[in-house]
């Protein structure tokens, strides 16, 4: 990776150190925190949040046919076309875009092909936990903004607004993803006084709203035939039978 | 509430049917679930998902001019104005709407003021667990409707998409909420064949993707003084200093 590589073993100080671009920026922005600027929250056009696979395409799809279709829901961006395997990733101005592209597309029959229309998952998504309860967005912007540019940073907060203690970080690259993760498993990442290094790991699963639809199921399966056998079923009884309802209202007495 | 309230103890059939709303809409669903139509995912327009809180106004405030002052953002609906307390709800057309409207009001100076805008938790939101696995957002929907109609309707699935056996169901009304719960409370509702019983309660908290922001803190806290003193700092020896920096990097021998 980008390490110095000099790595002396053992003692606190020394080589290694102003070949680090790291650790560089993180000289150039020292000082205490106390003063930060409210973050930009706004979405960030073309992020990796708007990105979406597309598979299932008849081989004789060209490139321009199907930025064509997508563009239909919105804006489209830099695309990934594999002619031979007959998929595609392709990135869209905002996630709104990208979800009615989906919404839109998915399953739609093309030359006697459904296609096949899924968020792909985010390249450079970190999750973060251990955080102090004084890191805020900003702070972990700050911080983790010394491994590459940054689409979205967040720390998780329950239903009083108080932090859960972790967060997301969502770079551009993945190289910046990897290096930060790489960062805070070989040394000690402190983004306040305490002594609690950040907990950092790659995301590896897509964001995805849409839960479990009906045509995600094996129909095939004899489970689904049995359980789906008979209809919804209010029982106020609870002995009452399955297949059928029970009339009578608990007792209240 | 809107039961029978014939409610005979003990037997499984008889009394309190034919006046039950609720048990004669599930009546004439009823039937096997093979087949169920796809659902519309698109947002509903309005919904409880697009409704902001909207406080510290001037005293003067009118809600025209709040409308107003709103409408920049988007289509602004169904209005509650407080003018005694200076707080007012406020529906938008869509939740990407509501969104920017939050972030581009939120903290705004006027008349000397700041003005405080949040999400408003939604009122018919109801949290089900304990599905079978093959509960599709579909069969949810299908099942729950027979409660009052429905916003947004969701199976949560895991990275390959298996249910995590509990959804949200977003009625739009809350007295189709408050129907649903105690219903799956005093009684059982089974959506397969299985003896499952739907567990539902209400969620009382706001969906909220801002994060912990800089300006929630508590600044005036010792404790925030003391965290922030430092910067984030990158530690690859651990046992260093906490208040600089450790130049060397883990042997790897």
């Amino acid at each position: 990776m980008m390490m110095g590589g000099q790595g002396g073993g053992g003692g606190g100080g020394g080589s290694g150190f102003w070949g680090d671009r790291v650790v560089e920026k993180l000289m150039s922005i020292q000082g205490p925190t106390h003063e930060l600027p409210p973050l930009d929250m706004a979405e960030k056009n073309f992020s990796g949040r708007a990105r979406l696979y597309i598979g299932n395409l008849t081989p004789d799809t060209t490139e321009d046919q199907l930025k064509e279709l997508v563009s239909q829901f919105g804006e489209t961006g830099e695309t990934f076309f594999n002619a031979e395997k007959h998929f595609a990733f392709l990135r869209m101005s905002t996630r709104a875009e990208a979800e009615k592209a989906k919404r839109g597309l998915d399953g739609q029959m093309r030359g006697g092909r459904p296609l096949k229309v899924r968020f792909a998952p985010h390249q450079a998504a970190v999750r973060v936990s251990n955080l102090g309860p004084w890191v805020t967005n900003e702070l972990l912007h700050h911080a983790f903004s010394v491994f590459g540019d940054l689409e979205r940073c967040l720390v998780l907060v329950d239903d009083r607004g108080r932090s859960k203690h972790e967060g997301l970080v969502e770079f551009e690259r993945k190289n910046s993803a990897l290096e930060a993760i790489k960062r805070c498993q070989e040394g000690c990442f402190f983004l306040t006084a305490s002594l609690r290094p950040v907990v950092a790991e790659l995301v590896e699963s897509a964001e995805d709203d849409d839960g479990l639809q009906e045509k995600m199921l094996n129909k095939r399966s004899q489970e689904f035939h049995v359980e789906r056998e008979v209809r919804s079923c209010l029982d106020p009884q609870i002995k009452g039978g399955k297949m059928g309802f029970s009339l009578g209202m608990r007792s209240r007495s």
